[in-house]
């Protein structure tokens, strides 16, 4: 999840597209918004390494998607038409990701993160990407909320997916990666 | 999308695996509700032949889709957490089909058929199964409604989805496929 | 819920003008899909005798509503935006009444009975409005399925809503006007 | 919108009263995620004047609105039932409302900041309830994005009430109360 728009630097967009690689080497499938930007460059990568790509689009049909949204839809295995808008859209994604990645981004992926916080997932932030993927750290101590999130920080895409699966199974084992703790507040 | 539960015929089963084989054949990816019984036929069907399953469902989480929904989700390539309950997840499914299949059914099926009818979809009926699908011609005498749904009816997998992908393209070329047109009422 | 759309009689007019007076004047609130028509009469029925209207919106914001969808919105006391779409907010309309009225009707309100019937609610047909409402008791027989809906038929505003609203406490007695029972299929 | 659980402060929990009671003073209705702490402090306050309260409710009944999310009920002239937990229901809360008050606060809060800012809203920051409202500021800084939100931070209900009521009537007439501007990323 990340920024899909303002002035993205060609070093985020590198780092994405290695990351959407990582992913499809690990055999992971990358979910997004189907949004252009960050997000789509890591899809750009996965495609690179045959990795399936769904994408939980805001529109209410593929016209909308397009029109409405300028939003990317060839690359896509599937896209999924929430018809909830930017914003109405992000629950689902984060919702079905088993570890969610955070580059870059604004207030959308800000919403992203702290529904990602509050449902208790495994979060991996890419530092170097700019954005909001720069403060989650200050975030973090601002929220001083107990959940069964967990984030990790990592400046290299591969070594990020490496830790990330490696700790997803150890959530798995522990039963906090499947499950939804609902924590008042 | 059809009946997840109430008896099931021998008939209907196998008529929904021989969809579900059609469909990845095809070249098609099957979108469920990712519930038991007719639709799940369909996808084991899909995986006999390698095809892409994805399923939308009513949890917040897996653990929700098999303590409360009692769900199948191993066949399934990604699971889309809608966590919007059996009735709530329905509206998704049917936006992200290009042609829906109404297999046997009581009032889930009833309900996605509203919507795909109402949002102008191409609806494919699969007679002897059973259910709701018996009654669409009847259903669709009472709504009495024009939008840009179209309905087939058929008795054999192979020629439904044979026809329904000629017909879809046609629909591509008039431009109904992927948009959705507000009809008030 | 009803006909939004469509030829409307000045007969169920008339009727659901009446059934909005009465809805207020057993201090009860209306709930509607916030769209012209049928509905958008029982609301203007119910703002004579003071009683309280809230619409689920399918737009994103006010503009919208007005711009997309040609939806009133001067009546209600409040309105609910939930950017899903004209399908899409059914869900929440049905899920917050206790109970739903259906009037005339085309897919849009068979969904809606769909829904409302799936999820175990006390459903009154105000027959005499046209539409799907005339069908209701036929397509229960199709549905064929057992859940905690129950299905009353009126052609008379006052004496349909005593007897809902009766009706209604007797539910809340047997424990079943709150709860949602999970019916797979 | 803020804190539901967590350690709520005495002072925070007066001036939530006192929110409240100007809310409903001034004629308007008061919108909340159905949740308890603070915003059900605030609903309280609004009911002493014979406010209007509504309640976005995470469940999918009432039965699940208690049982499942522990919250309150009885004050709420209206539930919406979105069946969406808790993450999921606070975009209807944001798009329903023309003013957003942000009370204390922890993740859930802070998704709901995120949407409002993306959707362009009013928001009134009600400093001096701790939480997630102390560092609106700073994260508004984080977000770096130009949308039509705008936000105003004050430390007493009744002024920030008065003030954000003026700010709305002038947004009405410049024409951004009611839209929503897609704005990508």
């Amino acid at each position: 999840m990340g920024s899909a728009g303002g002035a993205l630097s060609d070093g985020a967009k590198v780092l994405c597209r290695e990351l959407g690689r990582q992913i499809a080497q690990h055999n992971c499938i990358i979910i997004t918004g189907a949004c252009p930007g960050l997000p789509h460059e890591a899809v750009l990568g996965a495609k690179e390494y045959g990795g399936l790509a769904i994408g939980i689009s805001p529109g209410l049909a593929l016209q909308e998607h397009i029109d409405r949204y300028h939003s990317p839809y060839e690359e896509y295995d599937a896209l999924i038409f929430t018809g909830s808008g930017l914003m109405g859209r992000e629950i689902e994604g984060i919702r079905s990701c088993d570890i969610v990645c955070i580059v870059g981004g604004r207030s959308g992926t800000l919403g992203e993160f702290a529904i990602a916080f509050d449902e208790g997932k495994l979060i991996c932030v890419l530092r170097g990407t700019g954005g909001i993927a720069e403060h989650i750290h200050d975030i973090v101590a601002m929220i001083n909320k107990q959940t069964d999130a967990e984030v990790m920080y990592d400046t290299d895409p591969k070594s990020m997916i490496e830790h990330a699966i490696e700790k997803h199974h150890e959530r798995v084992r522990r039963g906090v990666a499947y499950s939804l703790r609902v924590v008042e507040g």
